[in-house]
């Protein structure tokens, strides 16, 4: 049980509307779609660099996680994604191992995806995503 | 001229030897690779998840860039690496369009790939990578 791919990279950034010219003109990205996910307090916008997908997010609280993170770090990276086979699996396994959880069941993220975090006091400073295609 | 993929995440970490076990135990991960790169001083450790690198970088010195990242900003992801086709013609394009450059030219870097960075004030808080073999 190992994660197949880097699923995304979470970037924070002030804003969406500043942040995204930057990735299209000097990467050659494409902004491919923009989602809120309310419950996060965030706006994110999608680019695909081979298997992986950059995911910037613009907090819309200050409250919210992405508020705190920038107020607190300023913008930068904010997460890594593993894209795993079974989130509740990984999850287990990391508890088992340890690792202090963020979320305990797998939740719905953006894209539809499930997504669950553990957290970077127990992953060496990086806050970490497993995440799969519920279909799967 | 766009990047085909994310060569490497690199993750600041103040010890290899404890944070290695992490990435095998849990995550499952192989570290196939342990190098020390001098002019940056740093030991790094290697792990392969999909297309991408996750390299890990304890620092050899304090003075050293990832010294003084862990001392500033604690553990963490420290940088974003993406593969192109021409890491001087990403630098040119990138200058034309105003981004502040930390390598005008390309360098060789870890695992023998000829390497420049880009710096963090021009790209929304992300220092980034770009890197090629430089056999391509």
């Amino acid at each position: 049980m190992k994660p197949t791919h880097i699923e995304h990279i979470g970037i924070a950034v002030k804003s969406l509307e500043e942040s995204i010219p930057y990735y299209e003109k000097v990467l050659g990205l494409e902004c491919y779609a923009v989602e809120e996910v309310k419950d996060q307090k965030v706006k994110t916008a999608f680019f695909m660099v081979g298997q992986t997908k950059l995911e910037l997010l613009e907090s819309t609280d200050p409250e919210g996680p992405i508020g705190k993170f920038i107020e607190k770090k300023g913008e930068g990276i904010h997460h890594i994604a593993f894209a795993v086979e079974n989130v509740s699996g990984m999850l287990e396994h990391a508890a088992a191992n340890g690792v202090q959880l963020i979320d305990k069941q797998p939740r719905r993220g953006a894209e539809g995806l499930d997504i669950a975090f553990i957290h970077p006091k127990s992953t060496f400073g990086v806050l970490t995503e497993f995440c799969m295609h519920p279909e799967k």
